[in-house]
């Protein structure tokens, strides 16, 4: 359970949350003299929100961690990340919306090509189209043994989802990938006893299913990682009393939501704008919105300081859509940083904005950038205390003790 | 115990430290441009503590949880609030200095009015005079029965204590004050097994006491709420090696200071003058001083902006007849923010200034106001810090290791 103090204490009062992430915000100027992206963009309405909100920066899980998306997530979300773990094949199987319950067990697929050998020539079966890939994926999932259950889904191109049910079944598998070519695919083992069982019979429908494909051109082999099981992880609903949407463009993102229980919505358009509007649709539906901006983070992965930039300007841009609604309270911030002078997402803290007109603390700073951000009211904090600041200015926590 | 790392460390090496408390000091301006109380409040003294010294704020309990006083006062004096839970009875008890050992059970009481049916007519017995309720609570206090010794004292107006004495008590009880009119007070009841002894013990006395007060034309009943016994805090002495003493108005923070093993002085005269004329005459015969101003917290739960700056700029007038005592650190801070805005306690973090002439960091900020606080050398930190930090800028702490 996120932070169990904050459930005693809860106030459903209907006031209105929007956590607004955008993917990998921070970065790092690439001299002394020289701007990060958020520096190097425009922003007036962020920075109005700068001046009359607070700023601070999060440690997304430890200092110097640098977090993969799920686990930053799951900090924003208030899961401690080194506590709830989510395996790779459930949170493929969320972002799909394919039911992964306890006692299932999830991987992620890829389908691969095989040599006359059968060892693998190439680990992604020439990236084969979304559309040849479609029927094959779609024999595997004819594949079946006795005493399991087994459903295999699409995600893109030659990626799928894999999830098997039964009974007695525990997730503990070694990969059956074996992240090179020039060797055949691993055999799948039991990390525990527990999951003899488990081995036996995934073992016994990687077979049947490398029969099925025997004659395929292309696509004749496929390759499983990331065993896993429900994460159990308690809903918003339960832990906060939030009825909480996902508007993200993203299956991971809405993978990771679905997870806690959020209601991920269909966007009404593309962008911002198009999350926005979306938000604005479902608004008198739900007490908090997760909006996810997946594109700062992936020109941050690209080196492309100016792309990440203009993203940001786009967000800026279309923020009056949002504000025209009257949260609350609304959170602007990362999941965590990707400096595009690092080409991956990085350990740096997070800049952190929170507006709540109601509440808020107006710190000395003015304008939305990660030098400002570090010297702001809310001070560095870990990202798993989001949740906590948000339901605090949205007056939704009674007081502790007498 | 707080920090265990700390007690072999300690060096009782007599130097003195005063912890001011203006209760509720922290606030939020109405608007950017606006200024919180301690802001607006004239504050020469304080400012050039500040400028000397080193400013930080603090986190009372976690982010975002707004605190009552009992645990804010715990953090501020060491004891981890989650781990440390001061009953409220038990808390009242300590007020009035009526001792509850380990297994007494106490509670807080309220007489109260009860119609021909029984019902609560008024949950406060019409509010009645303090002169007046003090015949019918030394009634209740003659009332005894078998087993067990009971004492019932007056705190205030229709409020009292009592505290049952006996073997086999757990405090594990149930309120009997329905916090509503036009029903009768509820049955004692036990939340766990071992507390099945208190409620027969304590129905029992209630039977008997409500007899005693059948006659009484306005208070002729009473409501029973917070039962708990002893906390068990380890002292000032042991924790700290600290004589400690403590300088208030109000019998809730005489309260939590008695339980940590302070002794509560008679104060020389009122207000924040009264306060520091009190420490000067007891000056030599402690290490430690909590002094505690109540004011700055009314004016802020009143919504009186003005008010609270006034009590602040009371506060710093007064502040050189503390300074005169040289005390070898002087901790300015407060127990949780209260700000006008909000008529309430809050979560926002706490301005916090400590000066030690001998041993504290200089920071760039010079004047002590929330966003000042926000910069300061000391960042952002948990409140059960402060005695840590006061016994290191005291000296009175060893180095950790070779």
């Amino acid at each position: 359970m996120p932070y169990s103090y904050l459930k005693p204490l809860l106030d459903n009062n209907g006031t209105k949350i929007v956590l607004l992430v955008l993917d990998g915000l921070g970065g790092i100027p690439a001299n002394p003299e020289g701007k990060t992206a958020l520096e190097t963009a425009q922003t007036p309405q962020l920075d109005r929100l700068a001046k009359e909100g607070t700023l601070g920066q999060t440690i997304p899980i430890r200092y110097g961690i640098t977090p993969g998306s799920g686990p930053a997530h799951l900090a924003l979300f208030g899961y401690e990340p080194l506590e709830y773990v989510i395996g790779r094949g459930a949170l493929s199987a969320a972002g799909i919306n394919l039911p992964v319950n306890a006692g299932d067990i999830a991987a992620r697929g890829n389908l691969c090509t095989l040599d006359a050998e059968g060892n693998v020539s190439d680990r992604r079966a020439g990236r084969i189209s979304h559309e040849n890939a479609a029927p094959v994926i779609a024999k595997l999932d004819q594949v079946q043994i006795p005493g399991v259950q087994v459903d295999v889904r699409q995600v893109k191109e030659y990626r799928f989802v894999i999830v098997m049910r039964g009974e007695g079944l525990e997730p503990h598998l070694n990969d059956t990938d074996p992240q090179e070519v020039g060797v055949p695919p691993l055999q799948v083992t039991a990390q525990q006893n527990g999951s003899k069982k488990a081995a036996e019979l995934m073992g016994l429908w990687i077979n049947e299913a490398t029969k099925a494909l025997a004659d395929e051109p292309v696509a004749n082999g496929f390759l499983l990682r990331g065993f896993a099981t429900d994460p159990g992880l308690p809903s918003y609903e339960n832990a906060y009393e939030l009825k909480a949407a996902c508007i993200a463009e993203y299956p991971m993102y809405k993978g990771v939501s679905r997870l806690v229980g959020m209601d991920v919505l269909d966007l009404v358009g593309p962008g911002a704008q198009g999350e926005f509007e979306t938000a604005k649709k479902h608004w008198n539906d739900h007490d908090f919105f997760f909006i996810h901006i997946k594109k700062t983070d992936s020109y941050g992965e690209d080196g492309d300081l100016k792309g990440k930039a203009r993203i940001i300007e786009e967000v800026d841009q279309a923020l009056p859509a949002l504000l025209e609604l009257e949260p609350d309270v609304l959170i602007v911030t990362g999941d965590h940083s990707t400096p595009a002078a690092l080409k991956s997402h990085s350990w740096h803290p997070v800049p952190f904005l929170i507006w709540a007109p109601q509440t808020h603390r107006t710190d000395h700073e003015t304008a939305f950038t990660e030098r400002n951000c570090a010297r702001g009211g809310l001070g560095t904090f870990p990202a798993v205390e989001t949740m906590s600041l948000a339901l605090a200015h949205a007056r939704r926590l009674n007081k502790f003790g007498a």
